[in-house]
């Protein structure tokens, strides 16, 4: 199972560790860089909307089985899969982010706190029922 | 970028055509079946937790960009990054499911629509805040 980076995150935020551990936590304004060749997949998505982002945690360490929650002792460990950490046999990230704005194959958004340069994987709409 | 399985989907379901477009429209209940080395990582999910559930379909057609959403040739066709469609180019499923029951590293699950031996990828928290 091998995925393809459809873009990369342009992002002020290089540090993994100063980026916020939640979107809405601080998070500066981000772009979203898709190839050329995946710009069509985009169509339908417009400034205003909330579109859920899937990226690859390039960065994570993928040997971890348990934490502490928000990387604060304070908390009792967790099975990784019960927690948000990007430390995770498949460091998928998902991301709720409010798109401000497009230009081609770009995406403007809000509250994305992945850091510069992490690959986007997917894109999905937010649904107004229960799966999300 | 090369994906793990850690589990595997058990599911009577076995048919892509018939299954559910999502989980809450007519799902059967079925387990997910973590490999023995996972089962740590699954610390702290409980019965009567909903839980978000990556997979990876497998059968889903990774060349196509554009579809009509739910197969309907009345809705207009969008970018497939604009729709909760399989087919797309890395075909990631994310599902909202409800835990029933915990049998080691067995999960049994309500609201999964995906099919028999669907690989698992993920297992993350539902947030109470927005992100989900």
């Amino acid at each position: 199972m091998e995925l393809t980076a459809i873009g990369t995150v342009e992002s002020p935020l290089t540090d993994r560790a100063q980026a916020p551990k939640q979107g809405r936590e601080g998070s500066p304004e981000a772009w979203l860089v898709f190839e050329d060749r995946f710009a069509e997949a985009l169509d339908g998505i417009a400034a205003g909307d909330d579109v859920l982002v899937f990226t690859w945690l390039h960065r994570a360490n993928r040997e971890v089985l348990r934490v502490h929650p928000r990387d604060d002792v304070s908390n009792p460990e967790q099975g990784v899969f019960n927690t948000r950490s990007s430390d995770r046999p498949n460091p998928i990230g998902l991301h709720r982010v409010h798109v401000l704005e497009l230009d081609g194959p770009r995406l403007r958004v809000a509250d994305l706190e992945a850091i510069d340069g992490t690959p986007v994987i997917d894109v999905k709409p937010v649904l107004d029922g229960p799966e999300r």
